[in-house]
């Protein structure tokens, strides 16, 4: 039985997000998914990186936090909650973030997520990212609401194109990890239609996720294309990059 | 004499990112600037936006969070952390942001800086962003650390252009208040450096402030080129949008 695991971060539980992370539930178990629900605002999560994450640390005087995570992963010394939802992370096979766009990005609830619970060494190393990260194997989906209405983004829209002001998050958060980043459903405009544009828009993200396994991943890169200090071994124009 | 704002988020104090915060306090206050600090940390920020952001509610029963923002900033209603974060914002001519690069993007603290600090109404409203946005006249300036080479970011490089990935950042968040934002300084591979490196990189950063007069700004769009519903006037190929 496939696992799925929604990271849901919206502060009112009756809202369209909240919704969309309802009907995820929904579609997903009816697929034949054991789903999980981690309600970020339910819980509640503390997204700040900071000392307290370790019971113990390899240097408890200097903080440098990544290091810090990769000895608390292997010392069975990370915070509880980090523990949990890592735990609950590998457990899955599909990952879904449902959440409203804030600023172009997550709510910090949500990105406190990825900076705690994304763990250097498991998760990803200097040479273990992309299609070689540590989530290989598993899919992600991001499904959204924002204000913005669909003109606005795009080649000659006032914001360009909205995957491009996603790329962080999508290719640079994950991507990075290994997992297969399936295209997002961006509901636009949310705050200000009427209920039955509304259902319409939720109607789309239960198709949308009734059709995963038909969605074609975004491309990442493929580290083969690279050397091991992650250069490119072909330029441009088709020649090797090093010198003749 | 004009102000500084100095947003600054890293949990070690001691860190080369808490040096570049102390550099940009001695060069700009060495230049003439009123400079103010925001250590995130060591406030410490909350960063999540949450119902008791207000201490009076438009709708107490179901939150809108911008509707509230826009609410409480109206009825002196908003929570005194936040309020005093806006006043220090409003008064400054200049914003600095100094912090590590996590996934690309900010740590979750100064994310929800954004998030509770950047509010609707004063800020930005529909029509009044990037160049009529609610902070045009003033500038910003990006100083960060990141653990990758420079070569793992350019056109044909592992991860892409950077400032397309900051591109949520420089453009989506602080470009759309209306902020000038400056060229941003990200010093590379920051955590594998020897002592000397860093101190090369250090003294770039201060040159980098100290000449900020004469760096030229990202270019964000103009809305002179879109109509009220924030639809380009001009296609690419020149020609009017509207149909003929």
């Amino acid at each position: 039985m496939p696992a799925a695991l929604i990271v849901h971060a919206h502060p009112e539980p009756r809202s369209f997000v909240s919704g969309m992370k309802d009907v995820a539930c929904d579609v997903l178990g009816g697929a034949g998914y054991d789903v999980t629900v981690s309600d970020l605002y339910a819980q509640p999560f503390d997204p700040v990186a900071k000392p307290s994450d370790f019971t113990d640390r390899q240097n408890p005087s200097y903080l440098r936090y990544a290091r810090e995570q990769r000895h608390a992963f292997k010392a069975g010394a990370l915070a509880p909650d980090v523990q949990r939802e890592f735990d609950r992370l590998m457990a899955a096979d599909l990952l879904v973030l449902t959440f409203p766009l804030f600023w172009f990005s997550t709510p910090a609830i949500l990105k406190g997520w990825f900076d705690r619970v994304l763990l250097p060494g498991p998760v990803y190393s200097g040479r273990r990212i992309y299609d070689r990260g540590g989530l290989a194997g598993k899919r992600a989906i991001v499904g959204c609401a924002l204000g913005g209405r669909r003109h606005m983004f795009g080649e000659n829209a006032v914001h360009g194109h909205l995957e491009a002001l996603l790329s962080h998050l999508l290719r640079g958060t994950l991507g990075y990890t290994g997992l297969s980043v399936l295209p997002p459903f961006c509901a636009h405009h949310v705050p200000y239609l009427e209920k039955s544009d509304r259902n319409a828009l939720m109607k789309g993200w239960s198709r949308h996720l009734g059709q995963i396994d038909s969605l074609d991943p975004i491309p990442m890169p493929n580290l083969d294309d690279f050397d091991d200090l992650l250069r490119p071994l072909v330029e441009l124009d088709g020649s090797a990059s090093q010198d003749a």
